[in-house]
This record gives C-alpha cells, structure tokens and sequence, in this order.
C-alpha cells in the first residue's frame, strides 16, 4: 500500500473523503496545510467540535491499516448518528449499525461532531511527522512546513504539493483560530503487546517520553593476532557491553533501550576496531524514570568502558586498556499525558462493549509511537510494512469504542455545558 | 612511509639491495616472482643457504621498520661475517661490528649464507599476501600469482610490473628447484606484548592458528517505541552478548576472539534491527583449543539467542522471542610450529646477548601475523601506520640476536653433517 501525502493517490483519497462527508450531511473545511474538517452540525453549534481524525497517507511500503483505519472509523461513526438521528432513535435492524451502536444506543445527543484528516502524518514523503498537526498546534511554523522538500531527489515541496492537487485551503491552520474540542485517534497498536496478552482495545493514557543519543565509543585500532586482550582497547567489545548493559539497566526500571544503527571503523576483520558509534533510544512513559537511566547509564558506561565491573559487565574476561565513551543528545521528547476524561470515555466505551467481566481485554496503555489513542490489536504487531493486518473484528471494536468514546464525551461537555 | 611492492621506489630499494649485498660478495638471483636471494659463499657451497630473510614493500601508509628492519638486519650480518672472515679472525675495533658480534666471536665457520627479499609480504598492493613465498613454497600456482591485479582500479598485474620494473627472474619459484636451509625473519613485534612485559627478543615458537567466520543473527524489526522487551527478537542486543560471551569464553581458554565488522539492517533509530552480521577472528597457538573454543560457542551462541542463561549472559534483562545464528567459515589456517633447533638458536644468541640472568628479557612466543622468528618491541604495538617505532637499540638486539642464530644454525648443521 503507497499512498504518499499530496500524490495523486492521496487527492484520489481526500476526494472520496470529501464526497463522502458532505454526503453524511458535514461541512467541510480544509486548512492551509491541507488539513480537512469534516464538521457534523450538533445541537450546540457554538463550540468546538468533538473529533475523530487520523491520516490518510501512509508510508513508501505502507501497511492497510495505519491511519485510515481510524479515519474510516471515524465516518462510520458519523453515518451511525446520521442514520440514529435522522431516521431513527434507536438502532435499525441493519446489522452493522446494530453492531456499532451496542451499548451506546441512550447517548445519541451530540453537540458538533466531526472527522479529520491530517496531512503527512507519517512524514514518509516530506521528513518531519505530525507537520501539519503540528503547525495547528503551534509547535511548528507554517514557512517550515511549507518549505519542506520531499524526500529522494524530488524538487516538490509541501506547499507546491497542495497547489497542484487542490488542498491549499483557505482556514487558518491554528489551534486557536480552529479549536477541537477532543481529539480521538483510532489506531492500529503497531506493536504486539495486545496480540500478546489477548487485549482487545488498548485506552491509551499518554505518549512515552523518549530521548535519542548518540554514542562514541573511542579506544585504539590494533591487529587481532599479535595484541593480547590485556592491550587492547576494543571499541566493539566495549560497545557491546554499553548495548546489553543498557538493556539491563532499562529492564530494570521499566524503561525502554535499543540500538538500531552501529558503525565502526576501521572495518577490518584483523583489526579491532577503535572506533565504535551507536545510536541509543530510550523511552519511559515517566520523565523522572527516563532521566534516572540516562543518568545511571552516563555514569556506568564510562565505568564500564574503563573496565571496572558493573552489574555482571565484566564479571568475566580479561581488562584490557579501556575505552572512552561520548554522549550527544539528538531528540529529547517528554512524556505527554492524555485527559483523564478522554482515557475515561475509551476504556469505559471498550468495557461496555466486550462485557463488565472483561479482563484484560481492555487495557489502559502508554504509546509508543508519537500520537493515537484508541489501540486495536494488529498480527504479530508488524506495521509500516504491506503485511500490517487488522481482523475484522478487531477493527469494528475499534470502531464501536471510537463512537462510543465520541458519545460519551459528548454527554460529559453538555453536562459540564462546556 | 610508502613503498608498495614492484612500484618505482620499490625498484629503487631493489637495486640498492643487489648492489650492497654484490659489494659484499653475494651472488644475488631473482626468481620467477621478483624474490632476490644474495648468496654469501661458504665453506661448502653445496648445501642449500642458511638465510636471513624478509620484505622491502610496505602498507599503503606504512611504518619505516616493518619487513625491511629484517633485510637491513640481514645484509648487516653479511657484511659483518664478511668482515670477519676476510680482514680480521676477530672483532675490529669498530663500534658497530664488536656490538653485533659480542658473544658470536667463536662461531664465525659460515657455509652458505644469504638475504632473501621477498616479492609482495604484504599483499597491500596485489592482494595475496605472503604470495611469491607462498609460490616458492608450492601452496600458490603461479599463473594465479602472476595474474593479480593492483587494488584501488588500475590494471598492472604482478607479472606486469615485474617485467616493467625488470625484475622477472629466470630463477624457478620453486622450494624444491631452489632450497633453503633456514629462514630467520627479524621483524617488529607488531604488538604490545614484549614492549608491555618488558621483553626484548621474542623468540617465537609458531604461527597461531586462526579461523574467520561470518555470524548472522536473525531477529525481527521492530518499532522500538511499540514494542516490550518480551515480544522483541532483538538482533543486535543478542549480537553484542555474542561478541561479550566470544570474548570471555576465548579469554578462559586463553585463545583470542575479535569482531572487526559489523553490519545491520534496516538501521534506524526507531527500528530493532532484525539481521545483524558480524566477524568473528578466533586464535590460538593451539589448533585443539581453537575447534574447543569453535564447539562452545557453536552451541553457546545458540542458546544466548534462545534466551537461555548462559555464564553471565542472560543473567539480567528480559527474556525476548530470541533469534537464529548462522555460522559460515571464510577462512581456516591451522598453527604452524616452527623447528625446535632454530627456535633454541635464536632463544640462545639472545640470551648470550642480554645476559645469562635475563629473566624475561627473552621469551618464546607465538607470531599473530601470518610468519616472522625474531620479534622485537615496537612502540605501543603499533605498525601499519606512520607511528610504527623501533628504537635504535631494539634493531641492534635484533639484529645481533639474527646473526648470532644463523651462526648458531650453521654450527648445527656443520656438527650433523647437513
């Protein structure tokens, strides 16, 4: 599955979207980073809408499921109450709004209500994700996003992108100049921990704070067949201690670490490198957590690169001259914690549905990618790959718990008269 | 300092070489592979020569002793027996000659005698090292020697520069058509081992045995924000607690491990890496212990990757899903032992020079390199590199240590009528 941000697969899509809406009885505006609300009018139309809203584009070899998942899920949503408020008060015998609407059939009073799609959310065709979000809210400039090339040798930018296929929109892309009301992502886990421990729906609480360094690992080139362990200073014996030990000390305080790119140089099969770099990602969904390992491991990999023992890092084998070891930080990210309301309404939403003796088929958990708030199980938690796989069932649980997470936190504002 | 084999300035050296060892007497021939043998005439010109012998070619950015220091130290010998033998019974009252001969003044009955310089030691320039000895002694066919190409895209071929630079021999390249009696090779250690222990002369025993494999670890990619350490087939972590338990395991069994290269996809910050390959370079003087090192970590390395404890690996963290290792051999070269009698006459001459107490100012060692029998200290174990040094009085032990063996040998051989 390709479908790039701006491509013409994706215009395809927006206007399908577009129809679709509009057809569901929507306005619909599009912002100036191609940003489109699909806005259901409510009883109340003063306040900020009441959103669904994912993405649409997807990665170069992108799966079925991430994004438009949660956007198709949305529009379902819509069509639900459409169908309630216009033609019925309770559930038709049409068996997939029965489906949709078990459990939520005494909540159909709905202020604004609405669908979104963003643009370049993956950040696969232009390089920053969450770019057009993130100009709504403020976080990143318009220029910036404008200005942005897309990636492998293209000369098209974002904005020359939105010109052409016609989603240059005149709405001011501004969290104060277009306020939501709530926000809520349907989304494939994209991880296995659901598949894993037999949860249906993941309520996401928060977003992990991570932090990604980089790490130079320095000691001294040398032949492997005349120097002794006891002269060496070996920087990949050394970084692979820092890289298990890491994984130690994260395990530890239930933290996160990987490693994904390791260079080293000379590059030699006969001789021991004295040059070693490895990136470190490290995630916690506590700030104070996430500090506590750097700060350990700051301390500990240089104690371990000097060879003293730490842990069982050089319980075993021969001391040699020691390593130095350089950090520099590339990405510091802070945890971010969901409404408590918003949690709420999820995983109340998913219990109704799956039953009061639900077990641990509702979990309440940490994301880990950068945003999304309602999980569905995927197989084997493989994404961003054409094998990404959502059952069927899984996705209209998903889609239940979105209307009804919408329900209820409509109830919850006109209550609160907010 | 840069001299690559069969260049101009290997010429240049080339013809010094003939010219020197000619003005001492030498009948110098070159064999079919540019190898120049300088033969001093002895007493019984029958028997094949008891040589001295090395290389005048050097790395691309090489040092100034590695490989001539042995045929400087050799033409020193001829010229101090010629010295000897033609002006004075015993030593002269000149510095340089009553250095290299204290302790050798009653052995000066020499048969034949020679320097040897060897085509293409190194292998920087046509990458077969150790090849026109390796033609000599039978273990390469010539036409694959002849038909190397240089590295770094030109098209000279080894024969091709031999015949340019004048150089081709009529000599057969043939230990059989063309014997020797002895080798001794005075080379840097190209070490830290003497230089660390205080040693002066190594008198080496053998060439280690020594295998090169390729290790590939098969994980999963995987988010590394999505997915916990339970459900995560991490290929680089296993990867390093490989190369950790390689090297504890060598260093219990006093053999050396060394990864030089590693490589590992898709290598992005955000992914765990699913495949990771690496180098593993397994020593030892001893080819017994290296297939038992071979055997451990065969099945160790399985089980580190199934997630079992093994040693100290696996005894914190998370267990994961585990990986599969693959081992594939590249390349196996048994121990070679050098004769006892010459490694004693090199063991002897070095002790009469340095003092009958010289504690372990002598010590018998195993080459890491591919040849060499005399080692001395170089700074920091460093060679292959413009910092390679030797001091003046660590050639002087060399190369009186090289003569006093050929004496030694020759004696030998004269007592046993060989």
């Amino acid at each position: 599955m390709a479908r790039l941000t701006l491509s013409d697969a994706d215009k395809q899509a927006r206007d399908w979207f577009v129809k679709t809406t509009e057809s569901l009885g929507c306005k619909v505006e599009v912002d100036a980073m191609g940003n489109i609300f699909a806005i259901r009018p409510g009883k109340q139309n003063s306040a900020a809408p009441t959103y669904a809203g994912s993405h649409m584009d997807t990665q170069p070899t992108g799966g079925r499921y991430d994004g438009i998942l949660g956007v198709h899920a949305g529009i379902e949503a819509l069509k639900t109450m459409k169908d309630n408020n216009i033609e019925t008060e309770y559930p038709t015998g049409e068996k997939e709004l029965s489906y949709l609407l078990k459990g939520v059939e005494n909540m159909l009073i709905m202020r604004l209500a609405g669908v979104i799609n963003w643009t370049n959310e993956e950040g696969a065709r232009f390089p920053i994700s969450m770019v057009s979000s993130g100009v709504w809210a403020g976080a990143i400039p318009l220029d910036k996003a404008y200005n942005l090339v897309e990636v492998g040798g293209g000369k098209a930018t974002q904005l020359s992108e939105l010109e052409r296929i016609g989603y240059l929109g005149e709405l001011e892309a501004n969290h104060k100049a277009n306020p939501i009301g709530a926000h809520f992502e349907l989304h494939i886990e994209q991880g296995p921990i659901l598949e894993s421990s037999g949860g249906k729906i993941g309520a996401v609480e928060g977003v992990q704070a991570f932090r990604w360094h980089i790490i130079t690992v320095k000691g001294k080139d040398c032949h492997t067949g005349t120097t002794d362990f006891q002269n060496r200073s070996d920087a990949m014996l050394t970084a692979a201690k820092l890289i298990v030990h890491s994984h130690n000390t994260a395990a530890e305080l239930g933290c996160l670490a990987s490693t994904g790119i390791l260079t080293l140089k000379p590059g030699s099969t006969n001789t021991v490198p004295g040059f070693v770099r490895f990136s470190l990602d490290m995630r916690s969904k506590d700030d104070a957590k996430l500090q506590q390992l750097e700060d350990i491991l700051k301390t500990e990999f240089a104690k371990i690169a000097a060879g003293e023992q730490v842990g069982q890092s050089n319980a075993e084998g021969v001391k040699g001259r020691g390593c130095t070891v350089e950090w520099q930080l590339d990405t510091d990210s802070p945890a971010t914690n969901f409404h408590e309301d918003c949690v709420k309404c999820v995983e109340e939403s998913a219990k109704d549905m799956l039953g009061t003796n639900s077990g641990n088929l509702v979990q309440r958990m940490t994301s880990g990618a950068g945003h999304d708030r309602i999980f569905v199980p995927c197989r084997d938690g493989v994404s961003h790959n054409p094998a990404e796989y959502c059952s069927p069932e899984d996705c209209g649980n998903g889609a239940q718990t979105l209307l009804g997470a919408m329900l209820r936190y409509d109830r919850l504002r006109a209550g609160r008269g907010v």
